[in-house]
C-alpha cells in the first residue's frame, strides 16, 4: 500500500504534511474555547446517559483523537451528544441497573458494537443506509427526543427520584414523587435554568449594547454554563447545602482515561445489537449533516464512507477508554468552526485540554450540584425543539406530515428506538405507496401542434381506437400491478380500442417486475386483438429492454416520439376533439 | 344504503339478477369438472397442512360460497392451496403438536385472523401492500416453497417418520429415518408419482394420437389423480396392505362441515398474527394474479379491494366450518375458466358437489394410502418450480437477481416466513439503494442545436462558469443527500463556477427532504457566490414548489427550457467545446 492510498483511509497523513504555524495558532485558540464549553457539557451528557460524570470526559478524549486521525471533516468535534446519550440510557436501562458494574460494561459494549457497525458500514461503503432516515423523520425524532430529555431532567431540578423511558412514564413518575421536592435543589436548579436561558437569549444583546465587540460577547455567552457551574458549586460548598439534601457530583476519579474492556458475551451482544445499529445510524446522520454543512462553507469536501470509518474508530476508542457511544455534535462543531479551527488538530488539542481537566480539575467539581448539570442539558436540548417542521411539511406534503407526526408520537409515547423505527418504516412505506399509485394521464394531440396533453385538462384530438397513457413515474414492483389494473380497467367493456400506446417520457427505469407486467399486458392485449406500442422511451431504459425478448414479443412498435406514434396509427377521419370536463384547468399540467 | 351501493360490496347482487339458463348450464359443467379435481387435491393439501383430510374438504365448501357472494372474479376457485398449506403447517407446527386439539384450533384461528386482516385491508383499501412483493420475490418464494413441499412429502412416499420446516432439517430427518423405509409404501407412492408425471406429460399427446378430441384428452388428464386414488385405494383394500405398514387415511367423519369456533386468546393471537399477515398477503397476491389474468381475457374487471373483502369472508367462513386458511388457487381457477365457468355460481355448485362428497363419499377413502396423496402433492407443486427466473433476472437486472437468490436461499434454509420477509425487505432496500444513487449527467449544448447532452458521451459546448446537472430520477429522501454530495463535490476546490443549473426534466416528484436539500444547496451556494437555477421543471413539481418559500429564496431563476438557461447565463466568449473522453460512446444515451 503506497502512502497515498494509505492516506485515503488515514486522512491525517494528507493534511498533516502541510501543517504550519498559522494553522497551529488558529487550531489552538479554537481548542481552548471548545474545551471550556465541553467540560460541563460532557459531565451533563454522562448524567443523561445514566453514567458517572467522568465517563463523559473520557468519551471526549480518545474518540476526538481517533476521529482526528481517520475522519475527513476539518471542523467536526466528536464526543457525547444529547440524543445519543438518551438512546444509550434507553438501550442499557432495560438490561442493567444504573450505577452497577453491569451498566458501565453495557455502555462500553454499546460503544464497541456501534464502532464495529460504523466501521463495517464504512468499509463496505454502505453509508447510503442513512438515507432511509428522511428529513421529516429526523426532525420529528430530534424534537421529540429533546422533549424526552428535558422531561427526564426535571426530577434532578426538583431533587426527587423517578424514571421512565417514555413521556407518559416520566410524567407519571414525576407526579408520584412531586411531594418529595427539595426546595433548595429546586432553587439552585431553577435558578441555573433561568440564568442559562437568559445567557442564551439576553446576554449577548446586553453586552453588545454595553459596547463589547461581537467576538467577546459571543465568548461570554459560551462561558455561561461554566459560570453556572462555578456559582452553584461555590454555593453548595460555602453553605453546606449537600447536608440539606442537595445531590452533588461527589468524588470523581482523578486521572487519565482508564483502559477498559467491553464485554462481547453473546447474550449482551444480542440485546444491544439493534440499539447499537440505531445509535450508529442516528449518530452518523447527525455527524454527517454538520460535517457536510461546515465543509461546504469552505468548498472542502468530506467523504461519507471515510466518515463512517472515522466515527467507527472514535466509538471503538470510547469502548476501550471508559466512554460510551459518541458522534460528531452539532453545537460543539459549530463552535469549533466559528472559533477558527482549520484542521482536525484542533480536536487533538481539545482532547489534551480535557485530559488535563480529567487529571487536575475533578476535585473542584466535588460540590457541583446535579441540578446544575440538568439545567445545562435542558437549556441545550430545548434549542433543538423545532415544531415548524409540522407546519412546513403540512403545507408541502401530507405524507411527510404524517411521517413527522408519527415519529413524534411514537418517540414520546413508546421511546426512542420504537420512535425512530416507526418513522423509518412509515416514510419508506409512504414513499412506496405514493410511487405505487403514480400520476397517470390519458393524453391527446393538441390541434396544430406536436404536443400531447391530458385529455381531462386540455382540448385535444383523440381517436376511439387509440388509447395513449402517459405514466409520470418510473415503473417498478410497487406500481407494476397498478399499471396492469389501469390498462385492463380502461379496456374493460370497450371493444372499439385497437391500439394502446404507453408514452414513456417520464419513465427513468423499468425493473424486472414491471417488465413482466408489460409482457403480461402485451400478451393479454394480443388475445383481445389490441396492439401495445411504446413511445419516447429513454436511452438507458431502451438498453435494458433490448437485453430481453420483450421487444420481439411486442405486438406493436416503439416510436421515437408520441407524435410519430399518433401519425402512423390514427385513422384521421375518425379522430375527434375531446373537450375537457374541467375546461378552466390551469395550463401546463399534463 | 341503496341496492346499488350495497351491490358494490356484495357483487352477487349485480350479476345474480341477469343470471340465465345458458350461464347455469355452463357453470354446472365447470363445477362437475372442478369438483372431481378438487376431491383428492383438498385431502392432499390438508395432509400438507398437517390437518386431518376432511379439513381440506371443509375448507373448500363454505369459503367457496362466501367468495361467490363477495368476490368480483367470475372464475376464481377458492380453497386450500399448496403454498398457503405449507405456511399454515410452518405457523402452527411450532406452537402445537400435529393431531392434537390445539393444532386444529390453531388452524381455525389462523384462518380467522387471516380473514379479519384481509377484510380490514379491503375496507381500508390497503390492497397496495401486496405491491411490496416484487415479481422476483414471488417467483423465488414459490419455487423454493414448491421444493420444500415436495421434500416434506418424501417421508410419506417412503413410509417413514420425520419432520422439519427447512430443507436442511427435512433432509437430515429423512437421512436419519431412511433405514425404516416401507417398501410396499414406496412401491405404491413411487408408482403413483411416476403415473401422475406420465399423465401430465405423456397422456394427452397419446390420447390425441389415438384420435380423441382435445377436450376429452384434457379431461382425462385432469382425472389422473382420481384414477391414482381409486387404483391405490383398491390395491390396499384388496391386498390388505394396511396390515403391512402402509399408512392409510382411515376413518373420516361423514357429514357436512361442522360449526367450529376459533380461539381468540391473546397468547395464541400474538403467536399467529404475523404468520396470518404473511399468509394473507401471499394468498392475496396468488389470488389476485389469477383473477386479474382470467378477467382480462374476457375484458372483465376485478376490484382488488373488493377481492380482499371476498377472500376475507372466505377465510372467516373457513374458521367457523372446520377449515384452515384458503385463497384463490391458480390450477383450480384455470380449470374452472377453461371448463367454461361464466359466473361465481360455478363456485357455489362446486361447493354443493364437495358437500355431497363430504356427506356420502368419505367411507370410500378409508383405504386410501397417504402416499398417494403425497404423490399428487409432489406432482402438483413441481410444476410451480421455475428456475428460469434466475437467468432472466440475471440478464435484465442484477438487483432483481439478488432478490430472487436471497428469497430462494432464505426460504429453503430458514423457512417460509423468514424467506418471504427477507425477500420483501431486500427488494425494498435494493429499490431504495438504486434510486438513492440515481444516474446523474453533467450536460452541455450540442453545437448548432438546442439539445443538451452528457459531456462524457458527446462533443458539446460548456462554459467554465456554468455547471448543468441533469438528474434522471425523482428527488426524495433516499437521494437528497446524494444530490448535496454531488453538487458540493463538483464545486470543491473550483473557484471559477458562478452558476449551477439543475435540469429537472426527469424529476417527477420532489419530496420534503429533497426540498430541504435544495434549500440547503441554494443557501450554501449563495455563501460561495454561486447562483442556483432550475430548468424544465414539470408542472406538478412546480405547483408543489410554489406552495413554499423556496422560489423566493432561490438565488437564480427558473427557466422553461435548458436552452433558455444557457442562452441567458453563458458569456459566449468563454464557452469551449468539450470532447468526450469516451468518444465512441453510443449515441442517444444522455
Amino acid at each position: 500500500m503506497t502512502l497515498k492510498s494509505l492516506g485515503r483511509y488515514v486522512p491525517i497523513l494528507q493534511w498533516g504534511r502541510s501543517y504550519d504555524k498559522q494553522a497551529f495558532s488558529s487550531d489552538l485558540l479554537a481548542a481552548v474555547i471548545v474545551t471550556i464549553m465541553l467540560i460541563p457539557q460532557s459531565l451533563a451528557y454522562a448524567l443523561l446517559a445514566g453514567l458517572p460524570p467522568e465517563a463523559g470526559l473520557y468519551a471526549s478524549i480518545a474518540p476526538i483523537i481517533l476521529y482526528a486521525i481517520f475522519g475527513t471533516s476539518r471542523a467536526l468535534a466528536v464526543g457525547p451528544v444529547a440524543v445519543v446519550s438518551l438512546m444509550t440510557a434507553a438501550a442499557i436501562g432495560s438490561i442493567a441497573e444504573q450505577g452497577t458494574m453491569g451498566y458501565g460494561v453495557a455502555a462500553l459494549t454499546l460503544a464497541g458494537l456501534s464502532g464495529v457497525i460504523l466501521l463495517v458500514l464504512g468499509l463496505l461503503k454502505l453509508g447510503f443506509l442513512a438515507n432511509f432516515l428522511s428529513h421529516p423523520v429526523i426532525s420529528g425524532f430530534i424534537t421529540a427526543s429533546a422533549f424526552l430529555i428535558a422531561a427526564s431532567q426535571l426530577k434532578h431540578i426538583l431533587g426527587i427520584g423517578g424514571g421512565g423511558d417514555t413521556l407518559p412514564e416520566i410524567l407519571l413518575s414525576l407526579g408520584e414523587n412531586l411531594g418529595q421536592t427539595n426546595l433548595i435543589t429546586l432553587t439552585l436548579g431553577g435558578g441555573a435554568t433561568a440564568f442559562l436561558f437568559w445567557v442564551r437569549k439576553g446576554l449577548k444583546p446586553l453586552l453588545r449594547s454595553l459596547g463589547l465587540g461581537p467576538r467577546v460577547a459571543d465568548m461570554a455567552t459560551k462561558a455561561g454554563p461554566v459560570a453556572a457551574v462555578v456559582a452553584t458549586t461555590l454555593a453548595v460548598w460555602g453553605l453546606g447545602l449537600d447536608g440539606q439534601g442537595v445531590k452533588i457530583v461527589g468524588a470523581v476519579p482523578q486521572g487519565l482515561p482508564p483502559l477498559t474492556l467491553p464485554s462481547f458475551s453473546p447474550d449482551l451482544v444480542g440485546l444491544l445489537i439493534l440499539p447499537a445499529f440505531l445509535i450508529s445510524i442516528i449518530g452518523f446522520v447527525e455527524s454527517i449533516s454538520v460535517a457536510q454543512t461546515l465543509a461546504a462553507k469552505k468548498r472542502q469536501r468530506i467523504n461519507p464512507d471515510q466518515e463512517l470509518i472515522g466515527l467507527g474508530a472514535a466509538n471503538i476508542g470510547a469502548a476501550f477508554t471508559g466512554g460510551y457511544p459518541v458522534t460528531g455534535g452539532f453545537a460543539r462543531s459549530v463552535v469549533n468552526f466559528d472559533a477558527g479551527a482549520e484542521t482536525a488538530a484542533a480536536g487533538i488539542f481539545t482532547a489534551v485540554g480535557l485530559a488535563v481537566a480529567a487529571l487536575a480539575l475533578t476535585p473542584l467539581i466535588y460540590f457541583l450540584p446535579i441540578a446544575t448539570l440538568s439545567a445545562t442539558i435542558i437549556v441545550a436540548v430545548l434549542s433543538l425543539v423545532d415544531f415548524s417542521i409540522l407546519k412546513r411539511s403540512w403545507i408541502y406534503s401530507k405524507e411527510d406530515f404524517i411521517a413527522v407526526v408519527a415519529t413524534i408520537l411514537f418517540t414520546l409515547g413508546m421511546g426512542v428506538e420504537t420512535g425512530v423505527s416507526a418513522g423509518v418504516i412509515l416514510s419508506v412505506g409512504l414513499h412506496l405507496y405514493r410511487t405505487s399509485q403514480p400520476h397517470v394521464a390519458e393524453v391527446g394531440l393538441v390541434p396544430g401542434t406536436q404536443h400531447f396533453r391530458n385529455i381531462t385538462r386540455h382540448t385535444v384530438l383523440t381517436d376511439p381506437t387509440i388509447v395513449t397513457i402517459r405514466i409520470d413515474e418510473s415503473l417498478y414492483f410497487a406500481n407494476a400491478r397498478f399499471l396492469e389494473d389501469y390498462v385492463y380497467d380502461r379496456l374493460a367493456g370497450n371493444g372499439e380500442i385497437r391500439h394502446v400506446i404507453l408514452q414513456c417520457s417520464a419513465i427513468n427505469e423499468i425493473d424486472f417486475s414491471a417488465l413482466e407486467s408489460l409482457e403480461t399486458i402485451n400478451q393479454l392485449l394480443d388475445e383481445m386483438g389490441v396492439k401495445l406500442h411504446l413511445s419516447e422511451v429513454k436511452g438507458p431504459v431502451m438498453d435494458g429492454l433490448q437485453k430481453t425478448h420483450f421487444l420481439e414479443a411486442l405486438t406493436g412498435q416503439v416510436f421515437l416520439s408520441q407524435y410519430d406514434a399518433w401519425h402512423s396509427l390514427a385513422p384521421t377521419q375518425d379522430s375527434s376533439l375531446t373537450v375537457p370536463v374541467q375546461a378552466d384547468a390551469p395550463p401546463g399540467h399534463g
